[in-house]
């Protein structure tokens, strides 16, 4: 039996959704509680690898499921019961035969949030990036609109052209809004490079801060060197919120 | 010089606001950081006590500072510096001479978050009381309403009538709101006895699961019995947001 299940998790404590060498995964600690359960492995794969740090309020997984008694939803439980409160299973349904989380992913949305205010609210402080000097949140939006588009990337992401696979994605929507004190950033795509959301967050701030031109991303994005970005914003402030598969 | 401080914590790493005998309290903390830049004790009072594990985003404290050189801004500073991330002094100014952070104030207004799902969120189970049963808001909202008023609030506080203090406090706003996921509890008074806001939220949680009528409030008021009333719902989900002086 084919399952999608959803997972949300506070990448505080973990080195990323994927296994690494060091460091605790999301998908390794799921595997374990998957094989408590079933009794036998049961790998996983995530639709996306979030990194060190990054949280997820809507990954999907999909694994293979051998024991037909247990439904959905009990599994669901099952798991729950057993994983720590910074990780948790939102939902498990069944997926259609051949279903794959990272093959079948049409586009994923990324929410990053900035708390720009004097000083940082420490009930935000694993989940926002504080920025404290003022933003300019029109030159901001006019820089965003010009990520939209098919484009070469490799100026916004790390270590581009490793393993020289294609650089071009296609952001849909990206677009920043402003609630209270936090500059919300959305960014919907078919696909991200390592560190581009972060890449291109880092990039927005710099130019709301008046450091760069609203109007530098085009040529930026043409030179395709990850030099003349900005910095890369710190991983708490990332959260995966949707995968869509249609 | 009198000052003014706004305080925001994290309550989850601390055994409240007012010093204790055992664990660290937010008063503590700054208190010492104080001392370090004054070179002398610097007491401080706060508006309110907060219980362990309780949050804020705008507790006041008043203290005398003794060293007129160094001017609210910079002192603000030199605190954010000194303390950990969980606790941020948002605003330090001169209080008029006199100003008593407790008997000066004249209003509080707390916040209960509720997070009203089926599976809670790992990214917000810090600061939300996770309910994942149904909750009929309409009840809720009709119960609500009825602690607004002066009244002998004994029925919902722990230890009522211990020092054989008045347990008599005015409620000027009690109401519910509904914001995604999120079942938003908002009280605002003119004192509040020893976890009355968390048993005033567990008794709406009982009246919003049936498990309590919505017109049964003004009964128990009327009962003054604290074993009447639901349970105490959990420290973290309680925020003291404001404290009005005039």
């Amino acid at each position: 039996m084919r399952l999608r299940m959803t997972v949300a998790y506070d990448g505080s404590g973990y080195a990323g959704w994927q296994r690494v060498a060091t460091g605790v995964a999301v998908q390794e600690k799921i595997e374990e509680a998957l094989k408590r359960i079933g009794g036998q492995p049961a790998p996983i794969e995530g639709a996306s690898r979030t990194d060190r740090g990054v949280h997820a309020s809507g990954m999907v997984a999909g694994l293979d499921w051998k024991h037909p008694r247990m439904r959905p939803m009990d599994l669901r439980r099952a798991l729950n019961a057993l994983l720590p409160f910074d990780l948790r299973i939102l939902d498990v349904r069944r997926a259609p035969k051949g279903f794959h989380a990272r093959f079948d992913a049409k586009r994923k949305l990324y929410l990053y949030r900035i708390q720009n205010a004097p000083v940082a609210d420490p009930l935000r402080r694993g989940v926002c990036w504080h920025v404290p000097h003022a933003l300019d949140l029109a030159a901001m939006r006019a820089a965003a609109a010009a990520f939209v588009g098919r484009h070469d990337f490799s100026a916004v992401a790390a270590n581009p052209g490793y393993a020289r696979a294609s650089m071009v994605r296609t952001v849909r929507r990206c677009e920043i809004r402003k609630r209270r004190d936090e500059i919300l950033f959305e960014v919907e795509g078919d696909g991200f490079l390592y560190k581009m959301v972060r890449t291109m967050v880092g990039t927005l701030v710099e130019i709301g801060g008046g450091r760069r031109a609203a109007d530098s991303v085009a040529a930026l994005l043409a030179s395709r060197d990850r030099r003349r970005a900005g910095k890369t914003a710190p991983a708490h402030g990332l959260c995966l919120v949707k995968v869509f598969y249609r």
